[in-house]
């Protein structure tokens, strides 16, 4: 099952999408701090898993977005918010529209209930909103 | 958000599932006999929210076939077994090829770990290899 | 808080349910099956452990079979399949009718999603209505 | 099993719990805000799963107060902060006592453990503490 | 980070644990069918998520017991029935003695609850029981 | 199994670890006004809880550095932020090395994911190197 991958083509990059929104850009600065001292830890197995997180969402035979979306969605259902903002500005960065965004969550919201995700749902489908400037 | 949503074309029966595997075929008579009994309970509120979650998964902005995979994102990292047959034959049914199943399931493995998703993603990859016959 | 506790009055022993009922028959053997190495094993934070457990279910300012639907509830949300069906005997036991199980069920519903509580609550539902006999 | 159902008596208003508590007022304004953007969504199907929400905490054959109680210690178990605020207050609002909130938290306790509700639990208890002005 | 790793050594090997536990030899039997098809499947993703975990449960600067011990514990919070036998019977291999576990099961109960864990626990402590001679 | 127990030796106090980290510092000083308020609260199944989980982390067969590490891979498995800090310090304590928790946080990071732990991780090994003085 070793189908050729590619890096997907990102319509805007961190900074941009750090531009537009407060909460992402709260959410991208401490992400790179963090992830200063991860490296810093040079844990080689840390490191390998990083690597294959990034190779599960490159383009194959599902297209990058649906991948990201994915990955919405199973961060809802586990409840981890910084995962959520995570894909939540990934996608954006990929072109994915507000309506698939919200199809998205609303199967992590039939599948993780109110308790789980609902609490990042509507944070989330906030963030959306939020991080996407009035003219679009 | 309120596009428009029309019912996916399935390619097989659940029957047609049921022939090809003996484990879809376990799954597809237990969960009949289940249904059988909820609907005798004639709960409205379980049965409104059986309406969303059909209505959930129709074609929509997002194709039909990848909220199938979502489900079965979220359900492997939720580690409900039962979810993870019930999305592993709805995609199928859909037309899902198995490399669409295994890049799903990376998303489920690096989001839910081994200990969540694992048994499910073994399980799951085993339960599509016998779901689909030798030909595909 | 210490107000007055009192074991609460079953209107059913466990035998009485096993009769009723061959999955909550096999549910019993095996519970006591596991007891009994668990108590051989003698474990003193174990037994602590199974003393506030014993503890929390006791009538108090809530009334046990309340307490019982509560536990009944978060088992199913946590997707404890074996706490489910104790706890679906337990409440049983108290003299809880099946609507009363469905309307705590449908909480659990709400708050955990189809993909935790779902299968659960589905087969809860039918093994109420299994524990059940038909004059009930 | 299609009971009547009807609005719960509510002893105190949303406001009046913000007036008592700052704790209760920033989750209550918080939520609002974050109301206001999912309702300018309009997702028919997130309204659908609030519908179900709102009857699902109905008096009904379980008092609404125990089923807001159901509410908070599944909440509790699957470690949804805000679910748990938002059930404290809501029970609050019923008349629910303090003990009463307390004797629910500890099956909270006992079946999700210190891990996932105890962080919850402490602050639910100092939550429920703190919303109580001195004379109650 | 990168301590020098090297292969634990094991006192027993899987056909030996199989061979003084039926219900270890099911779970083995089990898991090399799995592996197969996982295997056969040649997902390199999933391979080098093996890899990872594999380096892991190495000697390191904790002994390779110990964290065996911790993926037990964490298996049981995370209610991984699967994970559990297999961390069970890989402590088993590495000399962990029967108090070993369960203090090890302890933390997993306190931290994880009695609706999480306890199943596990109760069904781990009979595994361990079962899978050691009466020698032992 | 009720082997001896004693009280682990601290290398140092609360309060000198409070002195090193300011993110240490704000955790601990938050949970001795929650515990002030769970102590005034009373409720004896609680106490009792606390109890159970003290004597759970003492020196046993196993050693209660490792048991800390125990919660703490559980604790991040489990999603716990309170739980991380509190082992992170606990084990910090007791002398564990950062070698020692970057090792056990690998073991919660395969078996709990990105979705669950990774956070957790990134943060609790961010929060190892804060707590530890340059000279460590």
């Amino acid at each position: 099952m070793n189908t050729e991958r590619k890096e997907p083509t990102y319509l805007y990059t961190d900074d941009q999408v750090a531009e537009r929104s407060a909460i992402a850009r709260q959410f991208i600065e401490t992400r790179r701090k963090l992830n200063t001292i991860v490296d810093a830890a040079d844990n080689y197995l840390v490191k390998r898993f990083y690597n294959i997180d990034h190779n599960t969402y490159l383009e194959g035979v599902i297209p990058a977005k649906y991948k990201e979306l994915m990955g919405l969605v199973v961060s809802a259902g586990l409840r981890c918010d910084d995962c959520i903002y995570y894909h939540v500005i990934q996608s954006y960065r990929l072109g994915v529209t507000r309506q698939e965004q919200e199809e998205s969550l609303n199967v992590a919201l039939v599948v993780g209930g109110r308790s789980r995700p609902i609490g990042c749902v509507v944070t989330a489908v906030g963030r959306v909103v939020r991080v996407r400037p009035a003219s679009l």
